[in-house]
């Protein structure tokens, strides 16, 4: 049992659960529902073909809140291929970071929600499978999708088993979760260069 | 322009377009296309809580071509949330991690597809904006989509502007667009530890 995951109270009098300042982030709800606009946001990414599978993005602020946001540091992030997919091996590959997003959404999303209702929880890890058929992807077979056709998603939490129903229903509540079982709309243009 | 971007014979012997070994990847091509079986992969992350919204994810390898393939290193990336979400900003975000998914999975398709093709591609950059409404994420709005509601893309390439349609055309293979627009099952088991 980590004791920063414990409920503390910080130096400055703040109450910290699972890590997380709850003054601060009840701040933002609270604001949120009073003025549901401050809710709209954008997040982005800038994304730089090396050579090959290999490519990198970064990650360098978001909208929301009303007001441009810059993070404290620029975040890169390396793509690459395996081998067998003609890559040298640089980086996990999109499908694989797309199982990390989802795996650090359902996470913070379970862990940020339990703070809010003053439930602790001591540990949390996971492990993601996802299925795809690559004749979509290489084009050798058009009824067979491109994506994946199903993610299994396991966690295993250490909290009070009490609690253990209300945290399974919080990881409802991850946006990368609601956007890969509804699907988005994605508008692609390429122009020129 | 690259070197490493051009039409080259490597040492070897072997084609290199847009720095991918055709052969390679052909020879992936035509073992599955005579094979269909083996186009069926598994691909896999686990991920570990931290503290607060700060975690991190490992791929160490994967299941494809009927055997279990490791990565020529284990890779790691952390996810956090910016302050005003109650983080500590020590990595892009879930959202935004997955717009990182996005890119390099198209950007991959894109310059994969191409090299197959013979379409020379010198330099491709792109940059991705995606929209959030946070009374989602928190509850604050049962009518608010949690997940991306819109993402928005703009590749530019630098080639031949004959190939233009064509490579526009091409980043409707990737994997990880095809996901996000017609969403995919995710099975989500917690378990005490």
């Amino acid at each position: 049992m980590k004791a920063t995951n414990q409920v503390q109270q910080a130096m400055n009098g703040t109450t910290v659960i699972n890590g997380i300042e709850i003054d601060t982030l009840k701040a933002t709800i609270g604001a949120i529902r009073n003025e549901p606009d401050l809710g709209a946001c954008h997040f982005r990414a800038t994304n730089k073909w090396l050579s090959g599978n290999h490519n990198r993005s970064r990650v360098t602020g978001f909208y929301g809140a009303q007001q441009e946001i810059a993070h404290k540091q620029t975040f890169r992030m390396d793509a690459d291929e395996p081998a067998i997919l003609a890559g040298n091996d640089k980086g996990a590959n999109p499908v694989e970071h797309l199982l990390h997003a989802l795996a650090s959404c359902l996470t913070t999303s379970m862990v940020a929600h339990a703070a809010v209702r003053g439930i602790q929880i001591d540990e949390l890890e996971s492990e993601f499978e996802g299925d795809i058929d690559l004749r979509g992807f290489l084009g050798l077979a058009d009824d067979v999708p491109k994506g994946y056709t199903a993610i299994r998603a396991k966690f295993r939490v250490k909290a009070d088993p009490a609690d253990l129903e209300t945290l399974r229903g919080l990881t409802a509540f991850s946006p990368v979760f609601n956007t890969l079982i509804s699907g988005t709309d994605v508008d692609v243009k390429v122009e020129l260069k």
